[in-house]
């Protein structure tokens, strides 16, 4: 089917990060060339410094977090548009009362994560 | 910089559709495998069925529109997901008396554009 509606999705935790979770939108076997994932961080939660061996486009669509970006750290908010280069160490925090959502879009081609805190 | 504001991006006509605009938001010279644009259609806007040799993975950010993919008619609105296989015909006509506003990301690959009507 062409179209998704978003609640009909499976939205599941993601272990490194705190009151996070992670629902595919599009997956690396839909998409020949990369997937679009959504993530959820609730009021409060985080995910901590990390490396990926890809880069990341995101898009926000809700909420407000505190993002750290190399040496940087932004706040992010709806509608803002955040591009993290392959192994740019970054985090996420959630800064507003309500989640923090955002598309993360990835090429199809393996992932090394690294924890770094 | 890592983060853009929606707003201070330029927006520009689309030939080929009717009160039609775009913006890239992370262009194929930024992201090394993709690209991230946003697409505007006003009401009464319309894109003419084409085809493109390229997918595209879109996300709808706001409005209501009717959009053609290859033989379905679908209704799209606010949060759904669409995927358009590489050279599979498609059109919009927004039908919400606001705007039809989607991202639509496309692999940095030539991207031959064939306009069916």
């Amino acid at each position: 089917m062409s179209v998704k509606h978003f609640q009909d999705l499976p939205l599941e935790p993601v272990a490194a990060g705190e009151k996070t979770s992670k629902q595919v939108l599009i997956s690396s076997e839909e998409g020949p060339n990369f997937a679009m994932r959504r993530f959820v961080i609730e009021a409060g939660g985080f995910m901590p410094l990390h490396t990926n061996s890809v880069e990341h486009e995101q898009f926000c669509i809700g909420g407000e977090a505190e993002v750290v970006i190399g040496e940087e750290l932004v706040t992010v908010k709806k509608n803002d548009v955040v591009f993290i280069p392959a192994n740019v160490p970054h985090s996420y925090r959630t800064t507003s009362s309500e989640a923090f959502e955002f598309l993360c879009l990835v090429p199809n081609q393996e992932d090394v994560i690294d924890i770094k805190e």
